[in-house]
């Protein structure tokens, strides 16, 4: 069953103000037997101390085993059911550059490549161009017409850019053309359904033109989709929480995430001391906050476990900050593990902190995925998450007579 | 929401190996307040070592406060959500005896059973009939003719036999024939639906020509009929998760279930010894192992808690031959639990331990009810197990972009 409803009905707007903070990737492992994780090697006095006041647990993403891509890691710490609001990449990639997508669209996500006289692909990137000729070349595809449907083709970054289709009746149930590996030309699209299949017709149509228009543009003279999808309206974060929302995110995908849940996006600076300016300086206008540290993620995947140690430290730094400016609810937790050992996401229980006047402190003395496991809140799905923190404000009903 | 499908679409083959080693009623109780359960009693110095090297925590087979049969015990472990494939004793019995079953055939066990005169049972098990006197029956109920339907029936062991019904449209919504009391006679068949009804009548149809064919094999001189189930066909182990799978399991009801899920049954001899042998003379063949050690089980159910003790014992000292054989991903855990205190399958959770380069170590230090309640991976459905193992064993893709 999806507790989204019976939240939704419970529901109450009050002025009571919740900080979701996230370290992206933040769950780890050690890299030696009997050694400690990224997490438990950091100093982090304030984290432990703010532990130590809390109620803390383990929390899966998905479910226990799997691994979650951001958007579905981050679904679920917004309470959305991640299986049943999952989204593909190119709807991401079109949120996250702003793109007003409306439902029914199909949005895919583009990667500029290189391929031979043969037709098969050796750089799937392109060699990395260029923003400025990845600006110029979307601009030039942006000019297709393909009939029966309208086309749109933004840039993104480097040999990234996004499409997107509106028509009537669009389907998305349609594979990548990425072959994954270079050697091979592009794949054919294999459409899953009626819809998806006259969808494949539009799309082999932009391509040709896209073909033609890319020739003499080597090394980026031929384009790959990913991530093909339909775009849904997410009910948003007012119409569920009654809560006025604001995200602090630098990364163009947390910030589409953010705004797919009808999150107003604060612009910040670059370092973890620019996440908490820009909080104290929305915090009047604001009931949640959602603040997003992305380099935890980045140097796990980079597999340099003593920069994640440094991320997590400098965050701890500013936890002062935090408290002092006194949201009456935090939490603080990652959206999935990125053990630099694995320099990749990985299906490990997250720790998490819950902290406010009315939380149950249980023990915990350290911030840390070994110290949590024996938290009082014990194991529980994300999902569950926002639920909690809604309570601790007191935002929710009495369920029931 | 049944991950299954979800499990279906991540899993990806690759040559990593996953070992379960299940202990069939593992866990137990103390006998006294106060005391130690059979498990806790153990002398195990090489699963407390390996426990101290593992994630650790607790399984629910099923829900917590379900008993459940070895059936559904067993499909939680392999990951098939227990309540949804359920299936009857009837389909166990024939899968065990390697019956090649069709999907919609319906299976029956049989228990040749003593009646007297008014037609009561005085025996339910016939007094023990040997397996040849079995196996004399069974061949002369193969030959009674029911027509619009098939009828097959083969010896299982002792008083036990199983009987097959093909046709079309044959339902199974049918009761057991054993009053589970002597002093009564066999309960009528009522039949829950239309398609049951028409099976009904074969089945009644049947029992008269079974009737007349005993009257002269007494003590069998009549047969209860139980677990009569619709045999559906499950997917297989490779499909679900792309895993070569063999069972080294000695009992017909566990190859049966190994054999359901598209398991290799590897025959082994009778010994914990033969087991491991069995594990390493196949190892290069296959990518997971069901191991299957009945007797802690047994030895539960007789409420023999010294036997049950020694059992596990005896299961401990081979440990490092698994170890030695070096698979990438090991689980120990049991299907339910047989505390020697109740002479019977109960409720409470097992303890488990998973085992792998990338499993986090939890300060775990004994394999224990106790200990592993304080395990980091805190209290699971069994049903989770598999996608951990998975996971593990780095077979699992990313979910979501």
């Amino acid at each position: 069953m999806d507790y989204q409803d019976l939240i939704q009905k419970l529901a109450r707007e009050t002025d009571s103000k919740i900080v979701m903070l996230i370290m992206d990737g933040l769950g780890g492992l050690a890299m030696d037997k009997g050694g400690l994780t990224e997490l438990e090697t950091a100093k982090t006095p304030n984290l432990d101390k703010l532990a130590e006041e809390s109620s803390c647990g383990l929390l899966d993403p998905i479910s226990p085993g799997i691994t979650p891509g951001s958007g579905p890691g981050h679904l679920s710490l917004f309470g959305y059911d991640p299986v049943r609001w999952n989204m593909g990449r190119g709807v991401l990639e079109a949120l996250g550059i702003n793109f007003p997508l409306q439902a029914g669209d199909v949005a895919i996500r583009i990667n500029f490549c290189t391929v031979d006289d043969k037709g098969n692909v050796t750089d799937r990137r392109a060699g990395r161009i260029s923003s400025e000729k990845c600006e110029e070349l979307a601009a030039a595809l942006d000019k297709i017409e393909v009939p029966g449907v309208d086309t749109t083709v933004r840039p993104v970054k480097e040999h990234r850019a996004a499409a997107v289709f509106r028509g009537e009746g669009l389907g998305s149930d349609l594979n990548d053309t990425d072959p994954q590996v270079t050697g091979k030309p592009p794949v054919a699209l294999e459409p899953g359904d009626k819809e998806s299949e006259r969808t494949a017709g539009f799309i082999n149509g932009f391509l040709e033109q896209a073909k033609d228009i890319l020739s003499s543009h080597h090394p980026a003279n031929m384009l790959l989709l990913r991530g093909i999808d339909t775009f849904k309206r997410y009910p948003s974060f007012y119409e569920i929480y009654k809560l006025k929302a604001g995200a602090i995110a630098q990364y163009p995908m947390y910030k589409g995430l953010s705004r797919m849940v009808g999150m107003d996006i604060l612009e910040a600076g670059s370092s973890p001391a620019d996440l908490f300016d820009c909080l104290a300086s929305n915090y009047d206008n604001y009931t949640f906050f959602f603040i997003h540290v992305k380099k935890t993620d980045s140097s796990g995947e980079d597999g340099d476990f003593e920069r994640k140690v440094k991320v997590i430290e400098e965050v701890d730094t500013h936890i002062p900050r935090l408290l002092e400016i006194g949201p009456d609810v935090i939490a603080v937790t990652g959206d999935h593990s990125t053990p630099a050992l694995l320099s990749n996401h990985s299906w490990h229980p997250l720790p998490y902190l819950v902290n406010s006047k009315y939380c149950r402190p249980d023990g915990v003395k350290q911030f840390s995925e070994s110290a949590c496991a024996a938290g009082g809140m014990g194991r529980l799905p994300t999902v569950s998450l926002m639920p909690v923190l809604m309570a601790n404000a007191l935002k929710l009903n009495k369920f029931g007579a």
